[in-house]
């Protein structure tokens, strides 16, 4: 299979770092083809903004959205947009290492999600109206690829279950998982997840290249978390799920078929 | 009061810029003190690395986090860092103005917490032991102060409600609420939001400022979201709530006082 992996590090000696290089080595010699964007390497753009296109009218108000369709569609999106958009479209599988900052992903890869998932590209694809509202959630660009997130998390895991204080870590990947990867139309594997990364041993380090590895030699049989399709009858004409699916349950679990 | 506004988007005539201009004459108008930090006009360094420590060995490993909290105890961080850290002290309330992009904060908004909220300074405070596992969640370096959220969104109200496909708000501004800023010790008001952000009309404008006006006028007297406090006894000494709380209930809302 064709492997891209977006990594999101800046020391190369890092856990993420190894872990990377886990991924490619072991990838290559199970006979896939990988190619990897080091976004600290590349100097990686972080902040969205009129410099994306290469054609804006600098005295024009600048509305994002339109603004990266437009450039999308003629295009006209710099060069380091449009090339993360071919690596997107030649891989089957995405594979996402990063550590868990703030509970969210660093502020590097975020910049490459706002301005790699183009208007057109990631969102705003397909039509819009009562039956099919935009090819989104399940469907969409990246049908049929699958991503993966392999994060790596300073605290304790017992206080990422579901009662500890940080919250749930599902929860705390749903808008990753689900917001981002199942919303522009890829499946999205289990997390591969490193708790109190900062305190990894060189054997414990071992132990985490054999579960990872494990992980990675199942990629093509691997279950996908079953998200709800958008536009499969679950949800209404108001992209509200149905009631008869709500189980006394709330949150985001809600969008995980049982 | 004193007032700091983190300001995230690329466009002066956007939305998002009219309403950080609202907040800033209102409040002065009201005899506040406010200060700004555009951070897209500060061209603010947005990616997490070495560089943020003045006296950073090259040849060593980068932890992020320890070196993080040296240059932090050795007043070596970088000046702009240094900078916002004497905002945040200086102020009473913090306002947070962006826009909501692939349901999170702009990467250049992600830049400034994984940059400014330091180790030692917003997380790493206090005693870690059995009774107090760190001055976080309600404590901290920023007790006393609030913090308030004003996002601007793209999609419909109804798409964000408990049913909604992308999941419920609340849910997803809670690595921004809970993790960021109470685990830094913040109260956190309600936050002021405008859904369907693109198709504002001047009249709509007109009815947001007088909205978001009125919270603004409320800032002293408002409810902050009542989070647990980490430190109280709700939480075990592994930091998960205790039973006696979970009423058949799951998810952030765990964490919010009934």
């Amino acid at each position: 299979m064709n492997i891209f992996i977006v990594y999101a590090h800046p020391e190369p000696r890092s856990l993420n770092g190894s872990l990377k290089d886990v991924a490619v080595n072991f990838l290559r010699s199970s006979g896939h083809e990988v190619i990897v964007s080091d976004l600290y390497a590349m100097s990686w753009k972080t902040a969205a903004d009129r410099n994306d296109f290469t054609r804006h009218n600098s005295d024009q108000r600048l509305f994002y959205m339109y603004a990266s369709a437009q450039a999308y569609h003629h295009g006209t999106q710099s060069n380091d947009i449009e090339k993360e958009q071919e690596k997107l479209l030649w891989a089957d599988v995405v594979i996402f290492q990063f550590p868990f900052w703030w509970f969210g992903m660093p502020a590097i890869l975020k910049g490459w999600f706002d301005r790699v998932f183009a208007c057109g590209f990631a969102y705003g694809v397909g039509q819009y109206d009562k039956k099919n509202y935009g090819n989104r959630y399940g469907e969409g660009t990246f049908k049929g690829k699958k991503g993966l997130l392999s994060v790596t998390i300073g605290g304790r895991k017992h206080q990422y279950d579901q009662r500890g204080i940080n919250g749930p870590i599902d929860d705390l990947l749903f808008p990753i998982h689900h917001g981002m990867l199942w919303y522009a139309g890829m499946s999205v594997l289990p997390p591969f997840i490193v708790y109190q990364a900062d305190k990894t041993s060189e054997k414990q380090f071992e132990n985490y290249k054999l579960q990872y590895q494990e992980r990675l030699s199942r990629l093509r049989a691997a279950q996908p978390i079953p998200f709800r399709y958008q536009n499969n009858g679950d949800y209404n004409h108001r992209q509200q799920l149905k009631r008869k699916f709500v189980n006394g349950e709330s949150g985001f679990s809600l969008h995980v078929e049982e």
